[in-house]
């Protein structure tokens, strides 16, 4: 009998006392009380609305942002939480202006929306001849010669084939991200990059793009999924195919903004703290339903739900709305900036980034002992459908809390629909079911509960 | 050492055995292939566009009933399966006629719609005062004294807190199935049911009711939840509040039509079948894409992608549309009927017919034992987000075969949603997500190749 039959043996036996089955019980009906709270009662929902619908889209330096930092803090205000306050931040301040035109000379027009943070074209627009590429590398291997003067149009889709549509994502997101520097590097004039969904519409997409030092910055445009697979099929017939360019973002003077954060105290590690987030910023097409209204709602829910069902663990629980997700990462670097200054104790974090939809497991950047610790919180979730939590990605806002030792974590919906909205116009508060949406906030208590109860084994924080 | 944990340690050792490993692998790669054909050139949502858009609303005895047998023999036919046929069957012709009219006297409109089977009021309508009621019982008990000469109004809302909503719907569905009987034994004169929707919208859902002999028929109705929860509250304020209720439905000569049958004949066991299904009849509102012209062509598909990619198991497949679930189950039972004439070894089925949503997992109506054979496969479909097989439903055309020793499948998609369209004029192709409904058909697809490869322990058929 080897050592792990002998630790399979004894973990039978101990599956089965009667003491651990009442208190697996006595967890069960926790959590389920969680759950029934979300899908009865839940008010995320109703927060989201307010958000797309009477604040609406909210990129970092907008007087919407700023609405939006006042509603969150009004709504953890409301819930009686042991403090609630704001945590100041510089942000940048992106402008579109004036809606962005495109066309072919003489023929289509096309679906284009400003990248963030790029260059306008200005009234004078830009026109020249559209070179198409699958990728960075084949713009490097064309070289000079071919890329001076002309668009760069970026047109590798994403694979359809990858399960996980973010790994699809990030399979294409180079493009828009580096795509347009490097096109520069070459005397490109503008850059258009097909969007980043899955699905063939009419929605132009935007999300950042990255300028290099000592490179021009050039105006950069993302396009339909439906307009890239028509400017390929003319290219085909029509390689000498001209395309006008017109945009009129700036990037203003940075703005001050603010972290919105609220907190329940421990009653036993009070200094242990948990952090559960999402970002409040979002981009300025849609209403940043899913992307990331969502997250922060559900963030906003679940710390309303443990505080009414008067679910208080042992160590502190803090939720985070965090600004500036989107086009610089302001708020997330001033967030542990501060926790390092402070000598805080976050030893983990998850954040809820990925859309509203049904919930279907965690990712964790844990060692393989902390995953398996913490195994034993699936057991309770599977019965609402979250069936794992597993080795992986925490979230974009934490992740500079990594560097400290904190744990991170990512709440994982069912991704197939998220590319459809995402970054563009069709992110709005229609394609949210809330009964979805309240089962996320409902894991996210349930993982808080559970974490800020037990804690994770051998967290190694620096401490300085 | 214990038995089971002989077994344990013996599975161990088969696990990591090299061969072992390999055929894993092997398995794993044709599992992927049938997921990566399907996101990549999947058909059915194309199938299923030409059932909403060219046919439109199927219900059994109607022209688009016809057609869409017609079509769906074509789609088949243009496989080059082994063989395709119809099965012929009688159904019921139920006709909606007229639109349907309701409001309360001297207020508002009401969204109704009459309940499938229903007998119609005819021009002359029904004029009554209300009767809410909360289930069957408290018509019971409220008796002749109080049900006489009203309209009963049943009220008691699906429980929001069910995570899966099939059983919130079966909680529910009690009202609409005999609550129509149930209210005229007591003399009332017509019925309104509250649609059974966990959402609050202005949809009035449509559904069976069940007629009782020697009681008087009596018009029945689905309201949506939004009038049903306004006219509970008006009926608060004004327990008098009368009601107009009309419909022209009515019960045509039953008509002619066919299951449509597929099959791919078995290299080695061609007599032993495995059965997957959906059913092609749908209710009259809407385009039943989700109930069930998703299942339908997920079936469709998933044979089609198994010849494609020349996967054919040991096991006869075959792909059945079955006409006439909604309201009747003649197609169920002439095929059990016919299985049953003439002996075939029908040892498993599937059906599909819970929405086109992403697929989550699979019930079964098997042993423990044959559930825990069949575990396996869970392991292949884990990274494409099916995670369970476990004891439960089959479905409803299939039902018919369980009396015979047919071992009954569901395929269990996310369920959250299915009940915001299921039997209401919303369930339309633009609620069904391409890349959701094509997960499910490889779902299907695997399931059906490794059972067709592997069968079924001691599945025990009655021979007569």
């Amino acid at each position: 009998m080897n050592k792990s039959i002998h630790y399979f043996f004894f973990l039978s036996l101990l599956l089965i006392s009667p003491i651990a089955k009442a208190q697996e019980g006595d967890i069960q009906q926790k959590v389920d009380n969680i759950f029934k709270t979300a899908l009865k009662e839940g008010q995320a929902y109703d927060y989201l609305k307010y958000l797309c619908k009477n604040i609406g889209p909210r990129l970092s330096g907008s007087p919407e942002a700023a609405a939006a930092v006042e509603y969150t803090r009004q709504v953890m205000d409301s819930m009686g939480l042991d403090s609630v306050w704001l945590e100041p931040v510089m942000v940048p301040h992106w402008y579109r202006g004036k809606q962005e035109k495109g066309f072919i000379i003489g023929a289509e027009e096309l679906s284009v929306t400003a990248l963030g943070n790029a260059v306008g074209t200005g009234p004078a627009g830009r026109e020249g001849e559209v070179i198409e590429v699958k990728g960075l590398k084949e713009v490097e291997e064309l070289g000079e010669e071919k890329i001076k003067g002309k668009i760069v149009f970026y047109n590798r889709p994403m694979d359809p084939t990858e399960f996980n549509t973010f790994a699809a994502y990030s399979g294409a997101a180079d493009q828009r991200g580096l795509g347009p520097a490097i096109a520069a590097k070459y005397g490109a004039i503008a850059v258009i990059v097909r969007s980043l969904s899955i699905s063939i519409n009419d929605f132009p997409h935007t999300g950042s793009t990255k300028y290099q030092p000592l490179i021009p910055k050039i105006p950069a445009f993302g396009i339909s999924t439906l307009d890239a697979e028509m400017l390929s099929t003319r290219l085909k017939n029509k390689p000498k195919t001209r395309v006008y360019l017109e945009s009129h973002c700036q990037q203003l003077k940075d703005a001050p903004s603010f972290n919105v954060i609220g907190e329940l105290r421990g009653t036993e590690k009070p200094d242990e703290t948990f952090v559960v987030c999402g970002h409040l910023d979002s981009w300025d097409l849609g209403e940043g339903a899913h992307d990331d209204g969502a997250g922060c709602v559900q963030a906003l829910e679940a710390i309303r739900i443990l505080k009414h069902l008067n679910l208080r663990p042992k160590r502190t629980i803090r939720v985070v709305m965090f600004m500036n997700e989107e086009n610089g990462l302001r708020g997330g670097r001033k967030f542990a900036e501060n926790v390092k200054k402070n000598k805080e104790n976050i030893f983990g974090a998850i954040e809820a980034d990925m859309g509203g939809f049904a919930p279907r497991g965690f990712t964790c950047t844990g060692t393989k002992e902390q995953i398996t610790q913490l195994q034993e919180l699936i057991k309770y979730l599977e019965p609402w459908g979250v069936t794992y939590l597993k080795s992986g990605w925490g979230g974009v806002d934490i992740s500079p809390l990594q560097s400290y030792g904190t744990v991170l974590f990512g709440l994982v919906p069912e991704t197939q629909l998220y590319f459809d909205y995402h970054h563009s116009a069709a992110d709005r508060l229609e394609t949210v079911n809330p009964r979805e949406l309240h089962l996320g906030a409902a894991a996210l208590a349930t993982i808080w509960y559970y974490i800020g109860e037990h804690g994770i084994e051998n967290v190694k924080l620096q401490k300085d």
